[in-house]
């Protein structure tokens, strides 16, 4: 079977027609995907930014939300702007992490990371809210208070951690990334389909 | 008659195969593209940066020239690293100006700026090399040292500065864009398409 991985951040603007596309056209292409939610931050920092280099860059960000648009209306997505942006992706990440290495693999992770990226850009709501997080879990029917503490677990925190310096060690600066068995590298929504072409197994 | 301005500097990776695939993609489209060379100094150096990003941010240079490969591929284009990066598109953006600003208008301003890209990227020139650009102007049937000459007028001069002033009030950070009549800009090679479906007249 053909795979590929999928490195995303909760608050990535592009991430978002990526995680909404990726699972209708990697069923096509016959290719496995892998869900690698990672932490931007972290890497930002590293390339002395605070914060998104779209609000560091304020013409390419005003560019990139007017892109978004775009982009979303091709696709038939609905799209709201995040407020404020970029949001704090540290929890979900977290819970989606825990959701997609529990046993069963895939029991409710990726639908949770599709979930949250909708209550984003779709619905407005913070993914920063734990609430708004148990009520997505709940309602994938999924013990939230038991994934929501396991989630903060000290062994859960350091996964994300390590595949955070996983994206980076692999050379990842951006999100969402595409990354193939051997290490071939795509960055961004518009490098979907290279990659899946470019998938191995 | 549908018009779209193509915004490009010559040291610009990805103007490159922008600039192979315009015409083509144009002439499908019935859109009339005005050619508009200018230069990204001045404008990354407004961003605090005084090489190209590819230079500042080394893991997404690294990227881009791996990616750039693979576009290059898929399009058919011929592919090689110019050396140094980012060349000086200084001059070359001069004799642009110069010829597409001509009487009559297009007499050979668009293929020369064809041919400095595959003197740089297929090649392996340097565009900043004034006897290049003049063996281009000579194949083009230009009397090179009079165009050369009238490149470095200060009204010419003067003439790309304005259009670099310009690209800076549309918005524009980062080269190729695409701009409609109406404003609405486009960033990349990857949106050609696009651009060209929102051409206005």
């Amino acid at each position: 079977m053909l795979a590929l991985d999928f490195w995303f951040d909760f608050a990535s603007t592009y991430s978002y027609p990526a995680a909404m596309r990726i699972g209708r056209l990697a069923a096509t292409a016959a290719v496995t995907v892998r869900y690698r939610p990672f932490l931007l931050g972290p890497i930002f920092k590293a390339q002395g930014w605070d914060t998104s280099p779209f609000n560091v860059y304020p013409a390419k960000g005003r560019a990139m939300w007017r892109d978004l648009e775009r982009v979303c209306e091709d696709e038939g997505l609905p799209f709201r702007r995040p407020e404020p942006f970029p949001q704090n992706s540290l929890l979900p990440a977290r819970v989606a992490i825990y959701g997609l290495t529990q046993d069963p693999v895939r029991d409710w992770g990726e639908a949770f990371c599709t979930e949250v990226f909708r209550l984003q850009f779709c619905d407005g709501g913070r993914i920063d809210n734990p609430e708004a997080l148990a009520s997505i879990l709940a309602r994938l029917g999924v013990d939230a208070k038991a994934a929501l503490g396991a989630a903060q677990s000290n062994a859960n925190k350091l996964r994300l951690r390590d595949e955070t310096a996983e994206a980076q060690r692999l050379g990842i600066f951006g999100a969402p990334s595409f990354v193939t068995a051997s290490g071939e590298l795509f960055w961004g929504n518009d490098r979907l389909e290279q990659a899946l072409r470019w998938a191995e197994r």
